[in-house]
């Protein structure tokens, strides 16, 4: 691997386990045995690095979620294997998790990957619920937007209850209690 | 205010805003306007003075919650009444922040009083969910265990939806999706 590469997937590592503020650049060069010179040969510093690492992970999971959201099944049971996909819960997601760097929120150019995340899955989420309506599968008079919005703050909180609890078990209830709300009747 | 109190509560704002990570001795101190010596007088060190900002923060917010889940009004409306209630979304919640701290996780102390005030509010809204299944209030087969954490979890991840797409608007509409999924027949 190169290293750039290394240097992104150092970065993207610490960000996930320990936050924007909490990753010091001697840190990235140490996971990506990397000097300092190299590092600010590749890259203009730490934010430019977090950007690339930042975007990077957002695209990933852009992959995973969306391969989940555009399989076959109802609307109810492509929600369904979105929530209930394997996830390490225990380290949270993430981009969600960024949310809470106040040196993220601060900056626009780093928060925006974070935002186009989410709000690209609030999307698809929303245009699903919406088909499941227009089928009949699902609650009529839901609002597919307010709905959608639930259900990714459903898996962001349960990442919460998970940790707060150090025990996944806190998570699958979350998404468990999601799903029989949720539920077409007879379903649930 | 005393020294001990001005540290204290500098150290609960400076976790709310930045974390456990994010955090030095320096910067509380700075806030609190107390001297090296005098922290170090009053508290042992930076996971002492954390112990004792985290515990109060945890106790204001069970004091806040408790108010409004004790109030009047059917389970729904409790609960209602509590995901409603006046929040200051964009800083997010002071003692569920915490559990995107690596040096909070790691450590039993620190996560002690995290995770007793989530699960007593679990709990809580647990008992409130059972009364309304009892009553004939809410959609039988409900599980009160699942749908409390999905409540709580909804809360925790609305912060996130605010702060990613920088409006509160993202917290309001999970959190009025979420109530629209609970709400009896008829009520929604």
């Amino acid at each position: 691997m190169s290293t750039p590469e290394r240097l992104i997937e150092a970065t993207q590592e610490l960000l996930w386990e320990r936050g924007y503020v909490g990753t010091s650049p001697k840190a990235i060069q140490q996971r990506a045995g990397a000097g300092q010179g190299s590092m600010y040969h590749h890259f203009a510093g730490k934010p430019d690095l977090a950007l690339a690492a930042v975007t990077r992970t957002a695209a990933e999971m852009r992959g995973t979620a969306g391969q989940l959201l555009d399989g076959p099944g109802s609307a109810y049971e492509r929600i369904e294997a979105y929530l209930l996909r394997e996830r390490d819960v225990m380290k949270g997601c993430p981009v969600g998790r960024l949310t809470m760097d106040p040196e993220v929120i601060a900056s626009d150019a780093l928060r925006a990957p974070v935002d186009e995340t989410i709000g690209w899955l609030r999307g698809r989420l929303a245009e699903i619920l919406q088909e499941g309506l227009d089928r009949g599968d699902l609650t009529p008079g839901l609002v597919p937007g307010e709905v959608a919005a639930a259900v990714v703050a459903t898996v962001q909180g349960g990442y919460v209850l998970a940790r707060a609890s150090g025990s996944t078990a806190a998570f699958d209830s979350a998404v468990r209690g999601l799903l029989s709300l949720l539920a077409p009747a007879g379903k649930a």
